[in-house]
């Protein structure tokens, strides 16, 4: 395989990625509507914890556990950004 | 759907992005190899604003087109990592 193929391969990798963020984004602003209702905080340091311990342990790499790490952090981070977009907007509404 | 019924659905989202992130990075050392043998470099900023402009292209939401390029930045950063990492252990090898 000469490296055009293997960029095919990674757009085809992208995309699903790309349809798998927008996914968890989804369920993300569901449960920032809930938490609104109920007055929880968007920010839960436990359960972000949660899912990084979780994903180190399930990584079986190549990437580095510290990558994984990393790669979630951006993951968490705007899903809690855009909940708070959400909660902004329906506070000003 | 109660919290827990939505974070069960994120876990699930975020097991398939966790192997679609390493099979992404399998293919990212491939290109590496490829980049190694004919001396090309590492850093090729065509290909990466190519893949930046698809996905804001492609992008459905709810994320917006500058989450998704913050996120791709740092997915990109990570094979960027790696490749680099991979080329220094075969220099000193």
């Amino acid at each position: 395989m000469d490296l055009e193929d293997w960029r095919e391969r990674i757009d085809t990798v992208d995309l699903k990625l790309l349809e798998l963020l927008n996914e968890r984004t989804r369920y993300s602003l569901e449960i920032g509507k809930i938490k609104e209702r109920r007055h929880l905080p968007i920010y839960v340091p436990e359960r972000e914890q949660q899912i990084y311990e979780r994903m180190e342990r399930l990584n079986q790499g190549p990437l580095s556990d510290k990558a994984v790490r990393r790669l979630f952090e951006r993951i968490i981070d705007e899903s809690r950004r855009i909940e708070k977009e959400m909660a902004e907007k329906n506070r000003n509404a």
